[in-house]
């Protein structure tokens, strides 16, 4: 970056001036302003060795304060060239995201403001902030309305508070006694390793998460639900928690949501939907149907740090047993106790007591694009990834290993594994695309997400020529 | 707000444009630097009824995008009128904290690259630059230099993840089987809520916490401990994990971790220490001390977000098992498996799968104040803190309900219990000091913490004002 001035770099026990911070600010600003202008400038995928950065910075912190500048410096050389960058039109790996401007600015004042909304009397606005924006998202969303929503760090996190609140309704005295080693979950072949790595950690036990077959479109199999509840109930074991996935990472297969849901109200199990990806497109009238049954769900998640244009991190958490969920995980410290009556504390819904300020950044968001503004986006994405797959499919060389329904295409060679594996090397090699890859019907599979708010039909297009050329290299 | 300029309100698919970010990016930056030039012109606690802001703004989400001026003045007008502002000089409740200048910015850039630091692969930066400032600051507090850290959202997290790897340990197959009811943790009866909360999540129950006896000092009793894990193994039980805090969040009492330690190597337990907010003033080496015996410790917290000047969430979590977490927390989905030999993938060792890009704010801030620069920031808010401690000591109206070794002031009136909590009230009124509470030897008493970087002396000294004025009114 160019600095034109210079500050001190004597050790220093106060803060930056006001006058430092409006131009340092500035820079960044301006660095970020064109960052975003043209992410291209840059490639999307780091080309470095594991440990290059640590050898490149001091093994040990500076005794002395440094100056703006060089650590401004050190960012544009040494970690930015190193950085794999997600906030990118050519970032078709993984899910793609996208930081939006109005919530680059919100977390601006998030970071300056440093609430901490753990109780409604540490943060009255942030807390109802936070009630608010959830609902308006409920609402957008279709889901029902006595729902109670909320924010957390991530879908992993949020799938934790399910299982916990689940066990609370199915085992009562497990609040005091701890898991009774008998309780089992179920979810299908395709739903996110999250889900087994909460029952682990909630103590359920690995084992005890049962993975149910999916069919041909990698749907969960209601029938073989029904079969493995029927066999842990003859086994004696106490079925109570089922997943069912609204855009599976690896295909964005949609459970059959209202099935699943009728099994589970029918055996007392929890029912949590997982629409951390593909929740999002239920804006949209023509895709609120993938949403269909969720009515009958226990929790739901939905990532506005996915597919609504927020900055990580923005989980939105829902459930419609907000007592049971309270009776799990809130205690009474005294040096929290408050006398806020009729006030929500979020820190007694939750594993954490420190919670930011992520409400700030959703409203600025969901009132930026507002539900037509981010309903054209989804729509685009939709439209994009569409185009891709029909290339895709149209190529002899190709085949969809998954309908490109949401906005992720899913392909490989009918050459077979090694040639697949190689294309995607390939495609990756020059750093300017980044796709990534899945396994399903047992072979391998590149996925190539559409997500960034800035990718446009010409970076598609050029993805498409990449993946030819790859293939295939012009003389 | 003041806007010199319109938007466009029509539906918007795309992303703000470059020129409009940095225009609105300008006057937030001007409206943050105007705030932290003095952030007194506010008042710290918000006076406001549950359920205002909740009436103030529309019960649905906008249809249209709307400008960013809209938003920016709803922001002024109807949000930071109700919030208490914890950045802020006059913010001594619960413990006070500062989101730096430096971290502000650091912020910005990391809310615009939107990187997640779940794989190597997925941002190699970002996992080195994590790797590098949690080994700055495990140096600068003089931990084993052979402990693994990371960075998580809150010490509530790292507790979490902390109990889960000590099950490992205690019980390996607990990962497969799910607890086995017979695991036994120990806490003080002061130890942070969090632990307890970790603990019902993780299924080994709330009746097999035991909270330990303390000393007139607040510490815990290391015979106590012993006995309690006697009684333990007697009735069949496994006893597995303790938790000894260095600056308990009541009183700032330090365990004696040493001693603790050699009970837990005895006995097998696995020794977590809190140093939430302890543990950065082993950056000092007049404090160090109360560290002592850490080395003896299987994991460890400190968080940079309170006495580190780092904005919310920056939580580090140490650990002497590497190797043990990541046992009880990896899991191999295809879909994020890559080939980065020799590379840590940070999403293996703990609960989150999404990670925002923290270690550059951690990096910024401290490089900015280096460790001299936060050694002296320290070192004034325990002068302040003694300087409270000592007026209160020497007027005869009240008592000191702990030594005040630490940021904090823990005292109470020797009138009454009643009488406190009125003056608890009477400070917090006006709007212009926020103390929060507890209680010690079973009665009520106010905490003031400093700990903001823009408290100074003349701060300390109105509050000692406001104090006695809210005892004894001026005429």
């Amino acid at each position: 970056m160019t600095h034109d001035y210079v500050s001190d770099i004597a050790p220093r026990c106060h803060d930056m001036s006001p006058e430092d911070f409006r131009l340092h600010g500035k820079l960044l600003l301006e660095w970020i302003a064109n960052y975003l202008e043209d992410p291209r400038q840059y490639p999307v995928l780091a080309r470095c060795q594991p440990g290059e950065l640590q050898r490149l910075l001091p093994a040990a912190g500076p005794e002395k304060g440094e100056s703006m500048e060089a650590i401004l410096d050190d960012f544009e050389e040494l970690i930015l060239p190193r950085l794999t960058l997600w906030n990118h039109p050519h970032f078709h790996a993984y899910f793609s995201i996208s930081s939006s401007a109005p919530g680059i600015l919100a977390e601006l004042l998030i970071a300056a403001l440093d609430v901490n909304a753990m109780l409604w009397k540490s943060s009255p606005a942030a807390t109802e902030l936070e009630q608010i924006t959830v609902s308006w998202v409920l609402e957008w969303l279709g889901l029902p309305s006595a729902w109670f929503g909320m924010i957390v760090d991530s879908a992993s996190n949020a799938v934790l508070q399910a299982v916990v609140a689940a066990r609370q309704r199915a085992e009562p005295e497990c609040r005091a006694a701890g898991s009774s080693g008998r309780l089992v979950a179920y979810v299908s072949e395709h739903t996110h390793s999250s889900v087994e790595k909460a029952a682990i950690a909630a103590g359920i036990g690995q084992r005890n998460v049962r993975p149910i077959a999916a069919d041909a479109g990698f749907r969960m199999k209601p029938e073989a639900l029904a079969q493995a509840i029927r066999a842990d109930l003859v086994n004696n074991m106490k079925p109570f928690f089922a997943v069912a996935t609204v855009g599976t990472t690896s295909s964005t297969a949609v459970d059959p949501v209202a099935a699943i849901a009728d099994l589970c109200r029918e055996h007392g199990l929890w029912l949590h939907v997982d629409g951390a990806y593909g929740g999002s497109f239920a804006i949209l009238p023509e895709c609120r149907h993938w949403l269909d049954g969720v009515e009958g769900a226990d929790s739901f998640v939905v990532n506005p740090h996915k597919m609504m244009m927020v900055p990580l991190d923005c989980s939105l958490f829902y459930t419609a047993h907000p007592a049971l969920l309270r009776s799990a995980f809130s205690l009474e410290a005294e040096y929290l106790k408050t006398d806020a009556a009729g006030a929500i504390d979020f820190m007694d819904y939750g594993l954490a007591l420190g919670r930011r300020f992520r409400a700030l950044k959703l409203w600025f968001v969901l009132r930026f694009f507002g539900r037509d503004g981010l309903a054209a986006i989804l729509r685009e994405n939709l439209r994009m990834a569409a185009w891709l797959g029909e290339r895709i499919a149209a190529d002899a060389r190709f085949e969809l290993a998954a309908p490109a329904t949401m906005g992720l295409v899913c392909f490989r060679l009918r050459q077979g594994e090694d040639a697949t594996r190689e294309l995607m090397r390939s495609i990756n090699a020059s750093g300017r695309f980044f796709v990534s890859h899945t396994v399903l019907d047992s072979r391998f599979t590149i996925r190539a997400a559409m997500g960034n708010i800035r990718t446009e039909q010409r970076d598609v297009e050029q993805l498409w020529v990449a993946i030819t050329e790859a293939l295939d290299p012009p003389e």
